[in-house]
């Protein structure tokens, strides 16, 4: 498991996402795993052990009310949906946050609710998220297909 | 920073010490930079959050039993040289963890001594290697060097 199959538009988000996380100094990771069953489309790791989850909507259409960003909420400290320029932007309940992203960068347009995570299930995300970042980078460097022995 | 500066024996060794610890279900990295300055040729984190590190020896004259592996415990729960399968063991203090190995796959010759990190040190090489697997993650899927914008 290594790459991402975010599709075109989703997957042009996610690289601003990840670029502007990368400059904020926040490590990230695509299609992250949780323990709940859902994956996260970004998640971002800060300096301090900061936790970031950011799910990519390309589209209305791609865009569900049903508050099931609040089970990817207790995963992190901070939750944000990201939307390309021309998403309604309305759509999206205001206590949540917010990012506008391209292919090239994005802004945070506002924060979420604040909400800190527990010391337990930022321990486990963290070892998680480092152990998937590892083997994904190791599968990149030592493909397991290309193994002869 | 991405890739591997290990020279090409050490480089096969440390490939093949990489796929011994996958398939212990520990997650590695090569050169890890400690806080301390030096760098540990492997760092690998198991599903508990155990931390080992791994100093590859490509060859005698590469070996100094200045001690300054002790240097390296402080940053892991246990500690290991790694050799090839010519390289004469008795040079390797007793009490010191060890490890031979090829380019596909390796083989733990003893433990060393029990050390177990505190948990402010293990929380912070943790966070530590989460950010930097990330990182070089990141700078395969975007190089830096290819964008334009």
């Amino acid at each position: 498991e290594r790459g991402s199959s975010l599709s075109g538009v989703a997957a042009g988000l996610a690289r601003g996402v990840c670029r502007y996380f990368a400059a904020a100094d926040y490590s990230c990771l695509l299609e992250f795993p949780l323990k709940s069953g859902r994956r996260a489309d970004v998640m971002a790791l800060g300096p301090s052990g900061e936790i970031a989850v950011v799910e990519i909507k390309s589209g209305p259409q791609d865009f569900r009310t049903d508050r099931k960003w609040r089970d990817y909420r207790d995963f992190c400290d901070d939750f944000f949906f990201c939307v390309g320029g021309d998403f309604p932007q309305t759509l999206i309940p205001a206590e949540v946050g917010l990012i506008v992203a391209d292919r090239y960068g994005a802004a945070v347009i506002r924060q979420g609710e604040p909400h800190r995570l527990a010391g337990a299930r930022r321990k486990a995300v963290s070892l998680r998220f480092a152990r998937l970042a590892a083997r994904r980078l190791q599968a990149t460097l030592d493909p397991p297909e290309l193994r002869l022995a």
